[in-house]
């Protein structure tokens, strides 16, 4: 398997893949400050809950030999990105660690040991000469290593199982065209693109057998809140019977949040929609960068403890 | 109500909206020639089955009126797209009569008769101070006047309700973008564009509270063949228990298909879904344009002949 890293720490330097410029060209930008990686995370250079985390943490890793305010630097890189609660546990954990750089390479580390363990979990659920379907990026490039939604596809491929995976673009930013179709042809796994508009037809007609997605966050009831589309791709499976399974890290079940709908969605800027298209002047845009999906639509929690069925087991991560 | 005409007969001369180029810019070429209005359909300055019919029967008037060969005009614009039913209907329609003016004048009357029909049946479907999502364009760019989907949104808006509508973009080749949204704009109507994946988290929050959508073939049973994405939209409003309507005049309703499963389903090049966005090297592509809703996912058909509430009432249409 041969998936560059979003995340590189090198000889006390940092560099994030600028993910922006997926699939075409594959940059590294160094990153010199904490306010320089918090506007990485803003502009979306470095994405994905763990990702946005683990280079926080490096965030504050930088402040701490550069001399600059902590407080000020883990203010100015948890008001980032208001959805991902990542972001905010990665920052204070550093905060309060005796040495920044040791607490944000365990952050690193830690990560790629709880991917391994998602997709020991997962692979399970891959069944031989089916299709699964994936949402976003919820991928190599949005966490340390293996992704979370894709770690079982990663080690059931590695495993030999024969699968397909269908990956929809994932508008407005096209993470499911740009960077999942892209990492996993990378690895070799056999992958089909489709439009966010196709995936009910598919499932009627019998094309996809499973759904795995990522999480940007897991309420205490076991609703999740992930990036636009989810919810709409949960509805669809129900309706044809198809197990629908969310992959997550331990970090990003959020018990202190009762339901999904006491979450905030963020909204983004109208360009962003607009900008890729040809649209009227004169029109509205509403451009919702998440949605929530009610636990009763879940048919599998993955997470690095195991599989988990029923909501109420959820509190096995905290 | 200044709802944009895509064919204008004004004068003795024939005129055509040059879709391609919406919503940038508003341009009417005007038709000399039978051969001229071929080309433009072949090109696809006029799109809509109904607006094809409507242009190609003008295009047999100007043959007539200029002493072209009619046997000749009309072999050329039937050939312009060959799979467009309403196109050799409306040419063999035009090519019988004794006077093709008159004759494709009376073509374009039925079919904007049939839209005000629609409206005027759909129209009370359309609640004060609600949000309506529809889907592509089955507007007034694709018919006569009016539009289908569209036209109980004009007339709720001539009577002055207030209502907002949404409308998805319609990947690959968004239709609901480049024409929906403009005309809906252009009109006065409130529009606020969305991308396809957001449908189910609006429903979800509360903010649309009705669908209607066009047709391209609704049989016996009264499933839905209608652009890709729309079977989406209909689980999602049943999962939310918002209704969703189909709009058709009666000529779509083809009781000789016995359910939409029968009906094959087009596949169209990748490039449509590559072209426009940024896809790796190594790709496979789903394109399939149409899928098919279920009849016990349809609320209402809207019809010229009225509401229908029951499948097995769509035998009235023919």
């Amino acid at each position: 398997m041969s998936v560059p890293a979003a995340i590189r720490w090198e000889r006390g330097g940092l560099w994030l893949l600028d993910q922006r410029k997926l699939p075409e060209e594959v940059v590294y930008e160094e990153q010199t400050s904490a306010s320089m990686v918090a506007a990485s995370i803003a502009g979306m250079k470095v994405r994905g809950a763990p990702a946005i985390g683990i280079a926080a943490a490096y965030g504050m890793a930088l402040a701490s030999r550069t001399g600059e305010d902590m407080a000020r630097a883990a203010r100015l890189l948890v008001a980032a990105r208001p959805t991902a609660v990542n972001l905010a546990w990665a920052v204070n954990r550093v905060l309060r660690a005796n040495d920044a750089v040791a607490e944000a390479e365990a952050i690193h580390r830690e990560d790629a040991e709880m991917c391994r363990a998602i997709g020991e979990h997962g692979m399970e659920l891959i069944e031989p000469e089916t299709a699964v379907l994936t949402h976003c990026n919820a991928g190599a490039l949005a966490v340390s290593s293996l992704g979370t939604a894709t770690a079982p596809l990663y080690l059931a491929h590695e495993a030999g199982i024969r699968f397909r995976v269908f990956v929809d673009e994932t508008r407005p930013l096209l993470q499911g065209a740009r960077l999942t179709a892209w990492e996993l042809v990378q690895s070799g796994i056999d992958v089909t693109l489709i439009c966010d508009s196709m995936v009910s037809h598919l499932m009627s007609e019998g094309t996809i057998q499973s759904v795995i997605v990522g999480a940007d966050r897991v309420t205490a009831n076991g609703d999740v809140v992930n990036k636009i589309g989810t919810l709409g791709i949960a509805i669809a499976s129900r309706y044809h019977g198809i197990p629908f399974h969310v992959a997550l890290p331990s970090s990003t079940f959020d018990p202190d949040t009762k339901t999904g709908t006491d979450v905030e969605i963020e909204q983004r800027d109208a360009s962003e929609v607009t900008g890729s298209i040809r649209a009227p002047r004169g029109v509205h845009v509403s451009n919702p960068a998440f949605d929530v999906t009610p636990a009763e639509l879940v048919t599998s929690w993955i997470t690095d403890r195991g599989l988990i069925e029923n909501a109420r087991d959820l509190a096995v991560l905290k």
